[in-house]
């Protein structure tokens, strides 16, 4: 029996222990003559993924899910979470401790004000938050009378005895042949990138932008595999990589240290120093970039030119080895799934088949490539009521049996020379007409997408609704974007594009997308349909303009039991058909022939 | 021979004289010791329509389109137009006066760049531009080391002998069966939101916000039924209302008078100066309020609090006797269109109809039913290649023939219970192969916009692309938005919501937007399909969601003759076909009997 190497199916936190350590928290504020303090979850990189030593809000809440905020002042303290959380906040969080507040309604700011007393002081660790939220928080506070003050050290280090130690994982070369440029080249892109913005230097407040431009990868942080770092690079000149020096051996600092000068994390004051002497322009992404940061930098002397991490954009359009890579990873990715989804059938059968089981299953599969480095991101295993929470993640607890109805399941692999990300909808049993309408147009959505074509210039935001609108026209939705970027061995979420109202970047060849409407019914089931898209050009007999359209990267066969073919169009037909013949074309020739056998089935044309 | 009442077919301006002018205004500015002025097409109101009293920039480059801009320095000068004005623009400034820029290729303010020198002051009428505008030309300004300066009064009218006297037309009540709402209970209304905002006030600086609110019309410009005038709502109490005195008659300023303080245009820098010594928060929108009007307020001691105009959200809803009048203006205005199109097919047969002839014609039809007001904007009538221009105005020297092809007609009036706006897109002979292509994609756009269905809280931006499916799908596209919003018996251009990109608002029960995709090619024809059309909350079976959707309120068959029925799904053509049948049941009593023998062939349902 296989075991997962990558998640561990507990969700950890708990409310075990944290009256008192906010007790002793409170104690120490008043100590310091605070009068509360905001503890984030977020890390000074801003990251979706935070190493242990830097999960502040979990050790001090028990609440362990990906974003949310804490305040505690003397006598009333809060959480705020959002949608996806407020199920798993309950079970973690003790209401004694802590009121509970969903952020969509009450906003931390708004609680700010109506709980400050004037003259109060509500401190905040300057490393932890954003400018921009940093002046939401001031002005709060002010509208209160209050004040908000700088902590640092910041509080809770100060009192967390067992605090784990910060990441050492070593820094590996991303090899030439899956990153396809050197970094010289990627350093000259971005120095044109500042000439054109009349920049003397950016600040590369983002790890994953360092780990893209210096072609290096990592471990400090679960499931993306970079090394937490950062780097100033001047308009000319060598650029400086800021990266604890325990993490470089020889080779990797040898072949850094040709192109750039390497420092300590710590020495980031040094730098800003000379680009304040120097009355530097400085670019900074304010949406990563810590107040600390920005409030040196500007005290320091140089002006800082607010804007979107240069890199991301640069990281987001793949190459010619990254793409080869990305096709290379979904073949790969494909036998496994393949396989996978050919035994959940059969397992799913014996009515003994767990959410857990089928999990590390996968896991399993995928790691007998050899290739597997790590999930992208801990696997949303769900059977029936648990797939309706779109971020649901299996622990022991939850831990459902498989039963007739939807097993969801949406993961994705780590590989050198690419990352993945599918979900399918496994049917189990013979599902009602409800069901049969819902998953059809679901699918139907999905075909939009990938059939859409559309000009040079277009956003996500522009055809995000194409995957709604079957939905629309049942009355329904779903609550999340269509799709978002994927990097390349690197994170599973990146921008700046994506598929989504609020995705206003336009879409270049060569981005990486997911494309994943769903349908979510409360306490009884959910879909998702997703398959990475790759960004082309295409085309067309007669075309007037540069159209752009997708390739389907991800290789798996669409659950044909949960459709009903009257309600598809026969251009949507034929293309379900077309996919899955391709499907069978390219993963039949390597898969055993026990799943060769099911995928033939599983791919056969379907009737009207 | 019925000649139009509300449009000339002239384009007026050109070059003659414009020469003299720029340098009398030379030597004006260097009478003031000024280096350059700038010259807007903006009026202090910001409207699309300007009185004849504030041409200022026709009167100066002659160039007479409804956005643009010059600059005039010592020894250069520039006007900037957008993509619609650039042929127009070369046949009436005159190249040896004006650089003729396009604005999207060349800013004015990179422009001013390039050309101011160091210490040269640049003169600007600050009631002409707004807030924004005034920093991006003060930001150009400094980069070249010169300095923007406050030009009053303003240079053009210093020197501008035969400027026409300022529009006095009458101010009228909007009857409360047009209007629905009574003028105390709107600004209760807008009272409600200034709580709500934490305002002490706001000015209302668009005078179609000044009609809405007081219920009034008038005659100051063309084509909008509006009078010059702003107003100051404070919180409580009563709000003053600024107009010319010699507009009110005894009866309307005695209605007014119930309810509004009435003062003087003048006497705004006293309520500004109120304002001020009271330390008010005065709610002010950017993009409509003059950088003079916002300074002032500064100065004066008040707060700005930089909001959107609250009275556009809620002028857009519109109320049950505001949609009822939509309904019946659309009725009444059908009337005239089924006659006109019956009409057109008759005499393009004779190989002799102009589109002037046209555009006279449908405005006679119009005329006659005894209720219209104006046109909303002057007719588009294109024939042939002048269609390919979206913005296409018909002149004496333009005037087509209207020859084997397509005449495209985008029409609208002004009735006193709504305004209509409406594009035909008419077949003359057969259509070739490319032509039915393009035109039954433009139909089919215009369908799926007719037949959303969104849920609540969606966004034109978000439907926009539904609209261009099926021209994205042949390799083509149109550059303008899909809809714009219609005001009731106001301005035909009205936000903040709109079907388009750009259009981030929520659509809303209430709110009318037109249905206008289109095509174009370049020196060949040009199609059209527009409808207006209301947001309506939708009860669909089943629905989980509370669900909104359009009924279309213009009434007029779409020529089935350029249609390619094999190319449209069976749901396009029940629409089609249901559509046609309703425009024949409901305008079919109403118009002749050889209308009425059109207008049945013309409703046929069309075959597959």
């Amino acid at each position: 029996m296989y075991h997962s190497r990558f998640q561990d199916f507990t969700e950890g936190g708990g409310p075990a222990g944290t009256a008192e350590r906010v007790a002793t928290l409170r104690a120490a504020l008043a100590a310091r003559r605070l009068d509360g303090v905001l503890v984030p979850r977020a890390d000074e990189y801003q990251n979706e993924y935070v190493p242990p030593s830097d999960e502040r809000l979990a050790w001090l809440s028990g609440f362990t899910g990906s974003a949310g905020i804490a305040v505690v002042l003397k006598d009333a303290a809060a959480i705020f979470v959002d949608g996806r959380y407020t199920v798993q906040v309950k079970s973690q969080v003790d209401p004694a401790v802590f009121a509970i507040e969903n952020i969509a309604e009450t906003a931390p700011a708004d609680w700010l004000r109506r709980h400050l007393k004037p003259g109060m002081k509500l401190g905040f660790d300057p490393s932890l938050h954003t400018a921009e939220a940093v002046e939401r928080y001031r002005a709060a506070a002010a509208d209160a009378g209050a004040e908000l003050v700088a902590a640092e050290p910041n509080p809770i280090d100060a009192i967390w005895r067992d605090r784990p130690a910060p990441p050492l994982k070593p820094v590996t070369l991303h090899e030439p042949r899956f990153a396809g440029e050197g970094a010289a080249d990627k350093v000259a892109r971005v120095q044109a990138e500042l000439a054109r913005a009349k920049s003397d230097a950016v600040i590369l407040t983002d790890p994953h932008a360092v780990a893209w431009l210096f072609n290096i990868r990592g471990g400090d942080v679960s499931h993306t595999p970079l090394p937490l770092a950062r780097a100033v690079v001047p308009a000319s000149g060598r650029p400086t990589l800021l990266v604890d020096g325990r993490k470089l051996d020889n080779r990797v600092r040898a072949t850094l240290a040709d192109l750039a000068d390497i420092a300590e994390p710590a020495d980031l004051d040094r730098e800003i120093g000379r680009l304040g002497a120097a009355d530097a322009k400085v670019m900074l992404d304010p949406a990563g970039a810590s107040f600390r940061l920005l409030a040196r930098l500007e005290d320091a002397g140089a002006t800082v030119l607010r804007r979107a991490d240069p890199v991301a954009k640069l990281k987001a359009v793949k190459n010619a080895a990254e793409i080869a890579g990305a096709r290379a990873a979904h073949r790969r990715d494909a036998v496994a799934l393949c396989r996978f989804l050919a035994w959940v059938d059969r397992e799913a059968a014996t009515g003994k088949l767990t959410e857990i089981a089928a999990a590390e299953t996968l896991e399993a599969f995928r790691d007998e490539s050899g290739a597997l480095k790590d999930l992208s991101f801990p696997t949303i295993s769900a059977a029936g009521p648990n797939a309706a929470l779109p971020h649901y993640r299996v622990s022991r607890d939850s831990n459902r049996v498989v039963e007739p109805g939807f097993l969801l399941v949406d993961s994705g692999a780590q590989y050198e020379d690419g990352t993945t990300d599918v979900t399918r909808t496994i049917v189990v049993g013979r599902p009602g007409a409800e069901r049969l309408d819902r998953f059809t147009r679901v699918l139907q959505g999905h075909i939009a997408i990938a059939t859409a074509i559309f000009p040079r210039g277009t956003s996500g935001a522009q055809i995000d609704a194409f995957a709604r609108r079957p939905l629309w026209e049942a009355g329904t939705d779903f609550d999340h974007g269509t799709g978002h970027g994927v990097g390349s061995y690197l994170s599973v979420h990146e921008g700046p594009q994506r598929i989504s109202k609020l995705g206003t970047v336009a879409l270049e060849p060569g981005m990486i997308v997911s494309n994943e409407p769903g349908y979510y019914k409360e306490g009884a089931y959910g879909i998702r349909s997703e398959n990475l898209v790759l960004v082309q050009e295409v085309a067309l007999d007669g075309a007037e303009r540069p159209m752009l359209g997708f390739e389907t990267l991800t290789l798996a066969p669409f659950d044909r039991r949960g459709l009903a073919p009257m309600l598809m169009t026969a251009a949507e037909r034929a293309w379900l058909d077309a996919y899955h013949a391709r499907v069978l074309a390219e993963v039949g020739p390597s898969v055993d022939a026990e799943t060769k056998g099911w995928l033939e089935a599983a791919c056969a044309p379907i009737r009207e």
